[in-house]
């Protein structure tokens, strides 16, 4: 099996290239400024890098062992620095200059339940920090302990804890444990006929304890619902034992202990199992792709599909800017692709006259029976019509659902010739997506203005709900000649993040809080907001244990 | 106006009656052996009763005097004594005894966020107590102030408060006061063309911050969401400021402050404003009549409607029992009603096979466009008759939407001869839900046999989810000669919340916590449950003057 990258996303060997993409080297020196040519700036070799050594006390990596097995307790320094971080831009870029300020000092991976447990009380003994760690692909720094925390540093890897326990067909129910890497739950529900329909861009290496406790959202949560929806039951070892939520449908026993661990990134325990419902697989699923004359076209038919009585599973819309990028990734066209791609522009320019430089791509997706399928395209196909949209069939949405796991890689891509991106993604009500758009572009603009550089703004509407939707934005810039990197993407991302909260939209719809958006977190829940939750951490973990620092 | 009863659920004047209803009086003499006769247990006059007198600081008077006026701030002794309790069977019974015990030295009627703040800041300095009410239909003893408190004790009357403030047609958002009762909150929002579509049983006595302070669901929940669905944005005065949720669809900001809020039973903060998600009104709804041989038969279609691409408002189903005081509970029939009835009886006897005396009824709602509900009722159609179902048209649907709201004034009917009558309701996964409902049924019947009455049982399932269900127990007994009435309640209610717990089962799908189910919530929700509940309500509230005693 692959390594997971210390530097990168993903595995070791696995990248993002542009050699089939014959638009995308022209389109980034377009919009970047940057050449695109051979690797500029390569990770190191870990190596060559100080990796701080382990400061294990003797007694407490006796008590781990005699936990999980000498096997299973790790001092390596590649592990060690594996599970140092997430993988923010912040993240990667502190790990390929070598700055490890407070790797963990162990890498534990318990097999059981009761193996977690013995693990927590061995590490309050002993008066340790431990670090819940899923798939380690956190954007928010949800996983690096503080930079002066001076006790034992515990890295708690559950990746051993991945299997389907118990699946109740009757109701629709999957008891599973919390370390399970999305392909790998899939599969296993797959087999008996179910899915539990969670995809969010990091699937292939992010796990359901990591969904759970960053309130995590996927591409097909129209249909399925967002992970705060789907998780029923809870199992989590506390430091006062461990925390069972029942698998019921609704509840009215006090505030929710469900909701209260999820988003709670490892500060009030360790997830270790979860009952989740599932859905038997559809008979049919489909993504089409459509054009609107412009973004706010495309989200206006996206919001009438939300207060419809449509039922879909995917709602898309990329802006300007982001259709173009979409475009520009095309592979080798065929002259047969060329001609109808040309003849499709002649077409929107002529007949439905589209300005093509503001035209947005559009992904709408379906499942169910084919009936049910049907009825829904045709009902959504009437309201997109009303909006000025036209159905560009199948093949785009093939495309997509092909690619969709891929862009995570395209940071590492830029990040080895010197350029940052990175992304932002909020929520808001509808009427407040127009004015959290602009007061985004305009904010970013500044700040690409400020940091001097030819920066790339582009955003799309991934996921519709009744009230409102999410915005997610990426960005891209080559930092200007002698700036630090780092300082000029804390200018745009602040900017980006300070919109989102001064425009009546939130700090982030599906990324968690971690420490990199903490600085927001009392303008978007109030300082009372913030009270409770310091009064729910501190009661529940008295000691400090468990992932401080993180959200509050 | 009328004035709310001290003794019983609703306005004074407003009554059940069984003089419309030929077979009602024969059916209770059959299973509960009692006598319908003239009222036999007449509730006091107040001015018979020994109502304790207020013991309001006179300092803290006149600081409620200068936050709310004092036309707004009463010691008047009905007004203590109705917002002494809500309307549980054991609040009934103790006002009817005159068992004051601690009722409120002081009602206060604020009309603004910023009167409530002043109140809690008086209280707090005076350390007083604050019990937030709404409309005071509290079933689980969320309401009472403890029995040793010697602290003076604040009733915090919310229903000046009681405006739609904004209606945000765009995101289908409405942001409104919370004191506001339902029909008052429906016909604001009717004026717009919208709907909340919230519906309890308490619909017309209770509140929009009281649905949210115990988690309410309506009997439309099954297409509008539960209140905890329907809740997007929440302002709350606590003891260290306004806290603030903003109406976003969904965020990852950490464990969910909203979410904290619904259920908090006013441990928190009193709740001032929320906005809701709010519906367009439909173009047609409807309610139809089914007949399923056997309640089983019933519950599996509902499973089947729940995971479906049906889309429904409303799924009910009731046992044998309920179905048959169901029918007993009809008004005077004509001659053509009674001719029918004998032909349909007939017909499902000897064409469909059912038992007649295990016969479930069931009602099924639909709401929409014209073409969406036609379509909808073809989908079920097709489930129902595969169990075995039939529909009996919109005629008993209507009479069910008529008298829903009424059900609860029957308790009150049966205390005036003195007999006891209460609900009991959960949730839990489809595939528990037959197990819990033999559970309770042989938990009822061995309780009531200690207690030696002839008692009778009867279920109705009120709420489908794609996992689970909701289960509604009704009970109601006449207690043995010389018996304590609430002493063989207690045995009754208790031997079915432990049943619940005992079976996977939850104590309390929508009725919340309180006092009354507060001893079944540490096998609910776990130890460390209930330690995080403690840890937030104790953070929050240090000085425990938010409603104490309730929920842990």
């Amino acid at each position: 099996m692959a390594a997971m990258k210390w530097w990168g996303w993903g595995l070791e060997g696995v990248e993002f290239t542009h050699a089939d993409k014959p638009e995308l080297a022209p389109f980034i020196e377009r919009v970047l400024g940057l050449k695109v040519g051979p690797v500029t700036a390569a990770p190191p070799r870990l190596a060559e890098l100080p990796v701080p050594p382990s400061t294990l006390p003797e007694r407490l990596r006796t008590a781990l062992v005699q936990a999980c097995g000498a096997a299973h307790v790790s001092v390596d320094a590649l592990d060690r620095v594996v599970h140092a971080r997430g993988k923010s831009l912040r993240d990667l870029i502190r790990q390929r200059r070598g700055e490890f300020v407070r790797i963990p000092d162990v890498v534990v991976r318990p097999r059981s339940e009761d193996e977690v447990a013995e693990v927590l009380r061995a590490a309050i003994a002993a008066d340790a920090v431990v670090i819940a760690f899923g798939g380690g692909s956190s954007i928010s720094g949800s996983l690096e302990a503080p930079a002066g925390e001076s006790r034992p540093v515990i890295s708690l890897d559950l990746a051993r804890m991945d299997q389907l326990l118990e699946l109740d067909a009757g109701s629709g129910l999957a008891r599973v444990q919390a370390g399970v890497f999305g392909p790998h739950l899939e599969e296993q529900l797959a087999r008996r006929g179910y899915t539990l329909g969670h995809l969010p861009d990091s699937f292939t290496h992010s796990t359901l304890g990591g969904w759970i406790a960053t309130r995590s959202s996927g591409m097909q949560s129209d249909r399925y619902g967002d992970i705060a929806d789907l998780t029923k039951g809870l199992r989590v070892v506390t430091p006062s034992g461990t925390l069972v939520a029942q698998p019921v449908p609704a509840a009215s026993t006090g505030p929710s202990i469900r909701q209260m661990v999820l988003g709670s990134e490892g500060r009030l325990g360790i997830i270790t199992q979860a009952t989740m419902q599932v859905r038997r697989l559809p008979a049919q699923r489909t993504t089409l792709g459509y054009l609107f004359p412009t973004f706010f076209d495309g989200v206006a038919a996206m919001r009438e599909i939300a207060e419809s009585e449509c039922s879909v599973s995917v709602t898309r819309v990329s802006d300007a800017n982001e259709t173009s990028f979409s475009f520009a990734t095309r592979s080798r066209p065929t002259l047969v692709d060329k001609l109808q791609s040309r003849a499709l522009r002649t077409f929107l320019r002529r007949r439905l006259g589209y300005d093509v430089s503001r035209m947005a791509l559009s992904f709408i997706g379906y499942e169910g029976s084919a009936r049910h399928v049907n009825a829904q395209r045709r009902a959504v196909g009437r309201i997109v019509k009303r909006h000025g949209g036209l159905c560009i069939g199948s093949g785009p949405g093939a495309l997509y659902d092909q690619k969709k796991f891929d862009t995570p890689y395209i940071r590492d891509f830029l990040l080895d010739r010197g350029a940052a991106g990175d992304v932002s993604e909020t929520a808001m009500p509808w009427s407040r997506l127009e004015p959290v758009y602009d007061a985004v572009s305009t904010a970013a603009q500044a700040a690409f203005a400020e940091v001097r550089v030819q920066g790339y703004l582009m955003c799309h509407l991934s996921h519709s709900y009744q009230v409102g939707a999410c915005l997610y934005f990426t960005f891209a810039f080559v930092p200007a000649p002698g700036a630090d990197i780092l300082a000029s993407y804390d200018v745009v991302k602040s900017a980006i993040q300070q919109a989102f909260v001064d425009n009546g939209a939130t700090l982030s719809h599906h990324h968690a809080v971690g420490t990199e958006h903490a600085r927001w977190l009392q303008q978007d829940i109030s300082a009372p907001g913030v009270a409770m939750l310091k009064a729910l951490f501190d009661g529940t973990d008295p000691g400090g244990h468990l992932n401080p620092g993180k959200i509050v």
